[in-house]
């Protein structure tokens, strides 16, 4: 299912490649995320067009809405979305964490009030299984157990066992219920920033056997310095032959940290949310289309981008889009920032087989850090 | 500019072509409104696939945002949009009439208050043609004095005056200062309800002599009855050999009126305005996607049309969309709505050719009303 096919000699990039149910998977790959069935502003063909290999979604918030009933009955998540590449879910496990006002965890599941009406649901890792097995996800995540970055040691030992007995419920259940040609089922490697329980947490995953293994509770709170030590201590022990996936993450430089890591997969809704707030992700690094000195700003979003928004418009026209609070507005930001993180990763791998990588890093960061990055939010 | 190809020969109905600055225009023609300079949740390459000939924007409202200075120094509305097809732009009368707490209409102009900043302005019909020789609109329109459904004929007649003379001096001064090689300019009947009013209004701007003329002060609060009875009675006295324009109409069974009493050019937020509140119009009627008996339904919003909305998504997903709140849900029925609505112009124009107006219209309006008409907003 999954073949490296190329390795950076200076670092531990790797060129590769999946074979899912709906199609190849060049890796890396950076998934953009569409919550709720759709990747927010997007239209399929926009995502096509930009040749979208794989999008993430998201079984918690399906499994509420449209709910189970739905994806039944109109035949899973491709065919509801229109959607004719893969699709990856996560279990719900990081959403439960990040509502957790919402969320208790149990022994043998997670209770949970739906954050849309309050509705009260009960989930164990079986049904999550289930719950992918309807969206038909290509690539479904085990349920998972997240806690704080601050969490004590004890703590993040508790969470740990209780992901590493959901993971062993859920494979179990998977190899004898779920067509394996079809969906492939990822395990996800926990242990919050101690590195003895990362290194724990691989070893017993990997003894359970998944297609695929994710590093998940980064991006919790933590410093960069935190996130940079854990991602480079657990990608190195994750098995070789398999794709690896950096959950949740990230901007634009994450992309450099982690592919050198070895990571394979990235997910996060940071383009397009920031999109949404009129900030462009550009080679010259963020910009907010909501500052002034845009007004008469005629060049395109990015000088160095070839996609149709910034060959058609100028920044001063995004901007005032924006201030004409025009849905047309995020839809471009949103275009755009997809595009450029895609062609992050693209460039990335053309200078990984030229071996300019370390050049082409020096120089994006040189450029893209180049004046005081504006807040994204 | 304007030819007549067809004419029907038991309605006033007729086929037409304009030549204007940035390409023909084939009539009937209903004109997407991008009041901002964008049709509401449009990019420009999809109306372009709708082949849109034309659009509608608004002077008024470009000229406080994001005001002239920007659009000279970026050179005028078409670049600045990214819109390589025509452009006609409403004077901003009907605006200000609509706004009619923050407006004054003097002797010589309007005295108004910006409605984004509360800012104090002043524009006299020069004023306005200035602003649309700015925007380099490909059809500019006089500045008019709209009054309400219910005035007397004391106060229309008025009203009827001062937009004559400011068409007056509107020509005079385009005849001067603009090149109307590259902009043409219509005048606007006006009249209120008073059959005697419409007459003289339209005898007085014929005889100032304008590229176009167009039926405005409709849609301001009327019944459908005196809709059509100033409709049929002012299109039939307009000039044979000039396009005609029904300004702010309208809804489907609109451009049947229309353009059986010999009509041309339509404009109206209604298509986009209703698709924001999951309104979508199909050969059966209208359509409110927020309806709990969509949560199931399989079929396109319109089981007729071919747009690339019906061949790909279900009611079912559409509906899920506006439920999740999704920018892509009204995406999604607003380009539905646009086009349906130039696929009825279409089909009426075929008709016209092949002598099946009639037929066509009957079907339609019998399919189009079978149920209840659901609310639009």
């Amino acid at each position: 299912m999954f073949k490296v096919l190329y390795k950076d000699s200076n670092t531990r990039a790797r060129i590769g490649e999946m074979r899912l149910y709906h199609g190849k998977v060049s890796t890396p790959v950076f998934m953009p995320v569409g919550t709720n069935g759709t990747v927010k502003t997007f239209l399929p063909r926009e995502l096509e067009e930009m040749n979208t290999e794989i999008i993430l979604s998201n079984a918690y918030h399906l499994y509420l809405r449209p709910g189970l009933e739905v994806l039944e009955k109109l035949g899973g998540l491709h065919k509801f979305a229109g959607w004719n590449s893969n699709i990856l879910t996560d279990s719900g496990g990081f959403q439960l964490f990040s509502l957790s006002k919402l969320a208790k965890t149990k022994h043998d599941g997670i209770e949970f009030q739906s954050h849309i009406d309050g509705s009260r649901h009960f989930l164990n890792p079986i049904d999550i299984v289930n719950v992918q097995k309807i969206i038909g996800s290509d690539v479904m995540m085990v349920l998972d157990h997240l806690v704080e970055a601050k969490s004590d040691l004890k703590k993040v030992e508790k969470a740990l066992e209780t992901t590493i007995r959901w993971a062993r419920q859920s494979r179990e259940y998977y190899l004898k219920n779920v067509d394996s040609e079809k969906q492939k089922m990822f395990g996800i490697i926990q242990g919050g920033f101690f590195k003895e329980l990362r290194k724990r947490s691989i070893e017993e995953t990997v003894a359970i056997g998944f297609d695929g293994y994710a590093i998940g509770g980064l991006s919790v709170g933590e410093t960069k310095a935190q996130f940079l030590d854990i991602l480079e201590y657990t990608a190195e022990f994750m098995p070789e032959d398999k794709p690896r996936y950096l959950m949740g993450v990230g901007t634009p430089e994450d992309l450099f940290y982690g592919i050198e890591n070895g990571i394979d997969m990235f997910d996060c809704v940071f383009p397009t949310r920031v999109a949404r707030n009129a900030l462009a992700l550009t080679s010259a690094g963020r910009v907010n289309l909501n500052n002034e000195k845009f007004k008469f700003d005629e060049s395109p979003l990015d000088k160095e981008c070839d996609c149709y928004i910034c060959k058609n418009f100028s920044k001063a026209y995004v901007r005032h889009l924006f201030k004409a609070k025009e849905i047309t507005a995020p839809r471009m930001t949103s275009y755009h920032n997809v595009y450029f993180m895609r062609n992050i990763v693209e460039k990335i791998k053309k200078c990984i087989v030229n071996g300019d990588y370390q050049s082409y890093r020096k120089d994006f960061f040189a450029k893209y850090f180049q004046t005081k990055t504006e807040a994204a939010f």
